[in-house]
C-alpha cells in the first residue's frame, strides 16, 4: 500500500554530549519517509524546501523510492532550519535557532496521484494545515497524526477539529497529560480518545510506549540503548516505522497494531544510534527483523502453566 | 521451600486523596510475609512489636501460616508507628510522624529452626542489621535485599558490605541512580551489580520494572491500575510475591526469575487497590493467576513470522 507523508523537510544543527553537526538533513516528513520506506512503497512525500536544498538529499530520498512529486521547491528562500543542543541526560534540549524560511508559507498541495491514499501520516505541523491535507484526500482510510505542546497551547481549537478526523494519535506522555488536562496517564488516554482518535499511542521515552485500541492496552518496552548518540528524529522514526508496517500489511487489527508499535520502536532505536538520519540510510531487513526479535525477548513473560 | 523474612512490623497512619486511616497494620516484613504466603509455606518472620500489638493482627499473620517464633514482643514500649500523607499524584508523600518505639532497639535473632533457610528476604532496615541476619544463617542460598535512599546516604559503607553478601537487590530507579552515582539507568545497573548482587531489579513505579540477570535484561510492564487507592506496601508486596514464587518453584533460572518479577508485580497491583494490607488478606489463587495472565496479554508482542 502507498503511504502519504506530510510534514517538514529541514536542515538541523545538532549538538549532543557526543558530538556536533552544523547542518544535517532533518524534518518530520524526512524521518517518517525514510523509516516507512523500509516497509512499503511508494512513500509519497508532501513538503517544501528552499533554494539551498542539496541535490544529494534529493538523491537520498529518491534512492529509497520516496516519491517527490509533492515536494515543492520554493526558490524564494532557504529550507527550514533548526538548531538545538541536548543536555547531558538527552531528555531535554535547548533550541538555539529556528529559521522557518520557506516553511513559513507552506501550503500543502496534494498531487492528483496521491489523492486516493489510504494510509496518511500527518507529521507535526500546524493543525489547520493537517486538516487541509485531509480535505484534499478523497477517502482517507487510516490517518495518523503527531502534534506537540506548541499546538496544544497555541491553537487548541484547530487541534481539536483535526483530532476529530484522525484514527490514531501519537504523542508523548507530557503532551497527553497537557491535552487532557489530567495528570493520571490512563485517565488522560481516555479523555484524549474521547476527542476523536479510535487509537492512541503514548510514547514514554526510555520507558517505552502504550498503545490504546478500544478497551485494550498494549505496553511496549523501550530498547535498552546504553549510548544514545542523538535523539533527534526518534519520534518521527517511530511514527514512520509503525505506519510503514501497517501500510505494508494493510491489517489494522489490534494484534497487528502491536507489531506496528514494535516496528516503530525498532526504527526509533536505530535512529538514535547516529547523528540525524545517518543510521536510517542503509539498514538491512535482517537488522530490522533481528531487533524486532530482541524486543520480543526483552519483554517475554513465560507462561507459568509451562512450568 | 521455607522463606525467612526480616524487616519491620508496624502500624501506619495513611492519608491518600481517597481516604484516611489512623492506624493499620504495616511494615516491610508484614507485607513481604503476607504476599509470599500465597506461594510458599512456611514463611518465617523475624521482627519486633510492642505491647500495643493487637491480637487480631497476630491472628491474621497466623491464619496465613506465617511462623511467628521469630517475632519478638517487647513489652517495654509500643510498636513502630509511621504516618504519612500522599499527594494527589500518589508518587510523592510527606511523612507526618515517625515513632520508632521498640523498633529502635531491634536486634534480629534468628531462631534455631530458621537457620537453614535457603530463601531470605531482607526488608528495608539498617544495612548492618541485614548483615547480622546473614551471619546467623548457616548456608544462605538466595538472599534478596531491599534498601532506600536513607541508607544509601547515611550508612554507605555498611550498605556496601551487605551488598557483597546479596544475590538480588531490589530498588527503585532513583535509588539505583543514587547508589551508582550515574544518571543513565542502564549504566547505573552495571555499576550496582559490580558491587555484589548477581541479579538486580529496578522498580520504575507506573513504568514497570527491569530485571538484570547477567547480560540479560527483562522489561516488565506495569499493571494499568486506573485508581490506585493507597500505594503503601507496594514495593514490599512486589518483593514478597517475587521471592514467594522463587521459593515455591526453587528455580533460579533467568526464565523463572521473569515469572517471579511478574508475580511480584501482580501482588503489588493488588496491594494498591485498598488501604494498607486489606486487599492481601483474602486473595484467591484464581485472582492471582488471572492477573498474571493479564500481564502476559498486556505486553505480548506477536511474532511477525506468524503473519
Amino acid at each position: 500500500m502507498s503511504l502519504l507523508v506530510v510534514g517538514s523537510v529541514a536542515y538541523d544543527g545538532i549538538e549532543t554530549p557526543f558530538g556536533k553537526t552544523d547542518r544535517i538533513l532533518g524534518g518530520s516528513a524526512t524521518y517518517i519517509s525514510l523509516t516507512s520506506s523500509y516497509f512499503t512503497k511508494p512513500v509519497n512525500l508532501v513538503g517544501v524546501v528552499g533554494k539551498d536544498f542539496a541535490d544529494e538529499d534529493i538523491e537520498l530520498l529518491k534512492s529509497k523510492d520516496i516519491d517527490l512529486q509533492g515536494l515543492q521547491i520554493d526558490n524564494s528562500g532557504n529550507t527550514f532550519f533548526w538548531s538545538g543542543k541536548y543536555h547531558y541526560d538527552l531528555n531535554n534540549r535547548d533550541t538555539l535557532d529556528t529559521q522557518l524560511n520557506v516553511f513559513e508559507r507552506f501550503d500543502p498541495v496534494i498531487p492528483e496521484a496521491y489523492k486516493d491514499a489510504k494510509f496518511i501520516a500527518l507529521g507535526n505541523i500546524e493543525p489547520s494545515l493537517q486538516s487541509k491535507v485531509l480535505d484534499q484526500v478523497s477517502n482517507p482510510g487510516f490517518v495518523v497524526m503527531d502534534t506537540m505542546n506548541f499546538w496544544i497551547e497555541g491553537t487548541p481549537d484547530a487541534l481539536k477539529e483535526t483530532l476529530k478526523k484522525v484514527d490514531l494519535l501519537v504523542i508523548n506522555d507530557s503532551e497527553a497529560r497537557e491535552l487532557a488536562n489530567e495528570p493520571n496517564l490512563l485517565k488522560a488516554a481516555e479523555i484524549v480518545m474521547s476527542m476523536g482518535p479510535t487509537s492512541l499511542i503514548i510514547k514514554k521515552g526510555e520507558h517505552g510506549a502504550l498503545l490504546f485500541t478500544g478497551s485494550e492496552i498494549f505496553s511496549a518496552p523501550a530498547y535498552p540503548v546504553i549510548d544514545i548518540f542523538d535523539p533527534t528524529g526518534a519520534g518521527d522514526s517511530f511514527l514512520g516505522g509503525m505506519l510503514g508496517w501497517l501500510a505494508y500489511t494493510d491489517d489494522l487489527s489490534s494484534h497487528n497494531m502491536r507489531r506496528a508499535v514494535i516496528m516503530g520502536s525498532v526504527m526509533a532505536s536505530f535512529c538514535v544510534e547516529k547523528f540525524g538520519p545517518e543510521r536510517l540510510k542503509d539498514l538491512t531487513e535482517k537488522e530490522i527483523y533481528d531487533r524486532y526479535r530482541e524486543f520480543r525477548e526483552l519483554s517475554e513473560i513465560p507462561d507459568f502453566d509451562e512450568f
